[in-house]
């Protein structure tokens, strides 16, 4: 522990990298040392920001990471870029690449990249990088990223880890609207265009048409900042609302302006409490999520349960035993093991 | 139980009523002559066509439901309807009335009416409206509706319990694009645009943007059918696309092209295979819901959790214990009880 507190860069890299290998270990001793590791390390957690960046491949995010990295250590801050990789929990293979991505920033002193655990459920990797996060904390990394693939539930998880999820698109958005997923627009505080210097017309038409997808959703209310009177102009004011940026991580145009929304969020959220409340409503939905994991997990693997499922699963499928009968003859056996 | 599969009017519908009584019983020795006679019921099931309305109050379901029950009578049906209606599970009060609507339709003696079992959580009601469904398909109801009012995850459990679900809408609709709820329009295998007589340019626009909503969010995909080879337009005519209808239920207009639609619904998915397959997928997660619910109220109500858990709230929301250590903590004393 006091290795990942203290120490020269060196002996602290070498320290969170191995307490990243115990919390990402499956052995039951090691898990009870992981959770004292963590108890000890919390307190001297919080104090980062917490940034979660997603998009489809070739969107650019590796790209974008390096080059805001470099923009942030430039500018005095120690970044940790930490990656759920949904791909990784399926096949063992990766849509992220490997650790040879972002050549530039991972030979930074003051930067720390750790690619995704390699195997587990989307819900154990989450659980993983979500501590992995809490020990770069304790590192005195003051940005930490965790970068994730738009597809599935890898962005929900990595929005409720984070205290800002950005969503990267492609300029090209607007000829498929099909590509604005609700669910993520929901998520999304900020929406990035990268490789806007492409095809600038193409950029403006997707801006516009996120905008109007958000107003859609209800996500954007213009006609609250229109209409209303001084005192509700003045509540709106302290709320964040989700926006649309522009920018080119290749070219390097538009980072500087990121980082300022990104600020203004940051700072809008201290100010009216959700940074605070929305850490707290985190931490308590992933206790209740590794619960509910954790009951079925328990129920799933009791022999009891497994003896009775093949027959009870086929009954109900073919429509000669009522679902809640089968539900609950299951439960009551789960409930009587020892 | 032989009362519910025959005998006369009354003797039957005093056997229905007295078996979802039974159902809705909370006593433990209820419970398990229902599950008795359920199962008994089951062989005898199935053969209703099952479908789901929704609509926000003021939609006009109820106008609707009476004049397409007796529109089925009419033609020789026997239509049940039963209702959940999500306020019941919260105040104990009710957003669709009582039993004093459909008038003419309760009267009939080839319709039964059942309104939403007047408390507990949803999952609950919904459990106990899917078992009286069974119920009523067993005493020979050949068509059964399930109504519920457009809020909240109520929508979800009837489309989960239907063979169709059917959407009504308001022709001013149009007026308010964020009334188009993505995950409402997901479940709709048919929108209803009602009171269309009122204002039929409303109507008009309300259906243009509901189709559009349904393109946006990717329900209906018109290139397909235009651009495509014909063996791929072939494949498309054997399978449902969502449609948007007009109609005035208070005039009785546009009820048998609404019945006609359904009717083409059900001979598509008869043929293709999807309606037996959504039945006995909607059987098996049915099951696994109520797995779910079931491992989660036992946790709940467990002493050794009761006793840890405030404390261990506490400490994971002002984040000075990590949120998995505190679910393992309390999976552990949760596995350990007798």
């Amino acid at each position: 522990m006091e290795g990942v507190l203290r120490g020269n860069a060196a002996v602290q890299r070498r320290a969170i990298a191995k307490a990243i290998t115990l919390l990402e270990s499956t052995r039951a001793d090691h898990r009870a040392q992981a959770d004292e590791l963590l108890t000890a390390l919390l307190p001297h957690t919080g104090q980062s920001f917490r940034l979660g960046i997603s998009g489809v491949p070739g969107v650019g995010k590796s790209t974008f990471i390096e080059v805001l990295g470099l923009y942030l250590i430039a500018s005095g801050h120690r970044v940790a870029v930490l990656t759920i990789d949904p791909s990784s929990t399926v096949s063992g293979g990766s849509i992220l690449g490997d650790k040879t991505r972002m050549e530039k920033l991972s030979v930074e002193e003051r930067a720390y990249i750790r690619p995704s655990p390699s195997s587990g459920t989307l819900g154990g990797v989450a659980e993983k990088t979500r501590e992995a996060m809490l020990v770069c904390e304790a590192a005195g990394y003051d940005v930490v990223i965790v970068e994730t693939v738009g597809v599935g539930q890898s962005e929900t998880a990595v929005a409720n880890m984070t205290d800002m999820f950005v969503v990267m698109q492609l300029p090209n958005a607007g000829d498929d609207l099909q590509a604005i997923k609700k669910g993520v627009m929901e998520l999304a505080d900020l929406v990035v265009i990268n490789k806007a210097d492409i095809d600038a017309n193409a950029a403006m038409r997707a801006e516009a048409q996120i905008k109007s997808a958000m107003r859609l959703f209800g996500l954007v209310n213009n006609a609250m900042a229109n209409n209303k009177g001084e005192a509700q102009a003045a509540d709106f004011d302290k709320q964040w609302h989700p926006q649309v940026l522009q920018l080119s991580a290749l070219h390097n145009k538009g980072v500087d302006a990121f980082w300022a929304a990104v600020m203004q969020f940051k700072n809008l959220q201290t100010a009216n409490g959700k940074l605070a409340s929305r850490r707290q409503q985190q931490a308590l939905s992933w206790m209740w999520e590794r619960i509910d994991t954790g009951l079925k997990h328990a129920f799933r693997h009791d022999p009891a349960v497994g003896a009775m499922l093949p027959s009870l699963l086929e009954q109900v499928g073919n429509g000669r035993l009522p679902a809640s009968t089968a539900a609950r003859n299951l439960l009551s056996a789960h409930a009587q093991r020892a």
